[in-house]
């Protein structure tokens, strides 16, 4: 059995919760909080929640941790840190401090000896690995990402912040045209804006304010002014009822072409009704790779480029040639 | 410079031909055919063609060889012979020898100290690498495989045995309406026969014998007999115009849950304007994948299973980082 550790307990600890049961070689440890653990309660019988300060105390009571913090404060601490003590995974998302990220990480895993897998969700993540391994078999080409349908957590924040407004929920759609001009192998020229719109459900105090929100939502610079945003005014039942959800998901497609008018289009896609859930279970079979890297002597910082799929799976070599060859 | 040598010279071989061009930290070293080298003319300049007697004088010249034989009756005597010299890769698609075949080559490449890649186009080769992550990742599902729209060489050559036709040309199909169900998440159960249907366009020699002929490959035991099958009458300049290429494709879907009531789905799917160049292609990637195995020391025989991304990338680790991430 994999012991796991799970650091920090919100959305996506849960998620990871929930994968850690639906692989049987994993056995889930504790639970760390910077709350009082006395006032988390899990979904995992006979495992306790302790403080984050007593994770030293676990150093070697836990093979891999998954650090479940946020990729703005606390990742960029908590991963350089914890390394110097566990193998841990994390879903480190901001793209533009991933080098920084990358180093601190493998500065402290090497010298402790330990490994220490970054930015391990869906995108980044799935979606890396993806594009890298299209791009390795079809070199001459384009590759396009696109986001959703799904929940935009920072964009569904800025509507409510806005005055006035009770809660709110805002999907990124992509574009069908977009992605229909892309699967045709048109290789268009596609910003990220003409990739997606901006759906709202917004429930609003009082419908007199309702044309000064929608306005100031499709004003709004960087998140909303650029895009083609709609605006839904609804009750707060409706938004409980039909917008609770954390669905995403997305697509990655290579066109390319290996001679003169030859094509080919490669896609992968997501259909997810939870995104915490589907980058939990990502983070757990990182798990399983990083307990295995580290059992054959490796260190450092890892990210999906590094594992073969050979060292997620819980099947034997065996059992992958006669299954899923 | 990755040196490569190709090992036969048939569609296939022209399908990696053309990919050594558009990778070009690759060159082509020689072409070696069963026929007379004078008469085989390849689509590089300055490249000889040289006899399969010659390969042993190239042993030191050859980094990976790319051996283009059949399935059949070529690569199970090739690929194990040959890699007692070099390191090699091959796409052996039989399934059912596939132990077999993976025991021959790792016996010869490990006592030789050479690295031998075996099943390396898109099925078996992409497509098993994206089985066995997505059910490395979603544990708690089903994983479905359609072909197609594509066509299939070995019904097309059981249509031209009939006597009376010509010439004639098969595709695989996949069913809509299965796709469907399985993309909704579904988890139908489904026979590769409920999967697909087949697509057959015939030259006849003579019209009276339309419908004798359309009998005798609806009712073909093994090819036809259990699908819904379709018959088009053609003439051969018609089939020559529309039905020249060999395109080909599929889709793998895996459906799976989380917890209870949370479903996420997953699909990779191909459209390939040309199976052996897009073969060609992926044979290409894992060459570099062999090449950077054997420099650092391993050996023995290799699957898809076995490649972390980054082996098979052109690209610097730091420019995956920042490029693909």
């Amino acid at each position: 059995m994999i012991r796991i550790g799970i650091y920090g307990y919100g959305n996506l600890a849960r998620g990871v919760e929930a994968a850690i049961k639906k692989n049987d070689d994993m056995e889930l440890v504790g639970v760390f909080t910077r709350r009082d653990p006395k006032t988390v309660k899990i979904n995992t019988a006979n495992v306790n929640v302790y403080s984050n300060d007593d994770i030293l105390k676990f150093k070697d009571k836990i093979d891999v941790l998954i650090i479940c913090g946020g990729s703005r404060t606390d990742l960029p601490k908590q991963t350089p840190e914890l390394v110097k003590y566990f193998n841990v995974v994390d879903s480190f998302d901001t793209h533009a401090h991933v080098n920084e990220h990358y180093n601190n990480v493998e500065k402290n895993a090497f010298e402790t000896k330990h490994i220490g897998v970054i930015s391990c969700g869906w995108d980044p993540g799935m979606f890396s690995l993806n594009r890298c391994i299209m791009e390795s078999i079809l070199p001459d080409g384009n590759t396009y990402t696109f986001w959703g349908k799904g929940v935009s957590q920072g964009h569904s924040d800025a509507i409510r912040r806005i005055d006035g407004v009770l809660d709110a929920r805002q999907y990124t759609v992509p574009v069908e045209a977009a992605l229909e001009a892309v699967r045709s192998g048109k290789n268009p020229n596609l910003t990220t804006r003409e990739k997606h719109t901006r759906l709202c459900y917004v429930v609003a105090k009082d419908p007199k304010d309702y044309a000064r929100i929608e306005n100031e939502i499709k004003t709004m610079p960087d998140y909303f002014a650029d895009y083609d945003t709609t605006v839904n005014f609804i009750s707060q039942e409706e938004l409980d009822k039909n917008h609770k959800g954390i669905p995403h998901g997305g697509f990655v497609i290579r066109s390319g072409k290996t001679s003169d008018g030859i094509k080919h289009v490669v896609e992968y896609s997501l259909k997810l009704d939870s995104n915490p859930e589907f980058t939990g279970s990502i983070l757990v079979a990182y798990a399983r790779g990083a307990y295995r890297l580290a059992k054959r002597g490796e260190c450092g910082c890892r990210t999906v480029f590094d594992f073969a799929p050979r060292d997620i799976s819980r099947l034997s070599y065996e059992e992958l040639l006669h299954n899923s060859l």
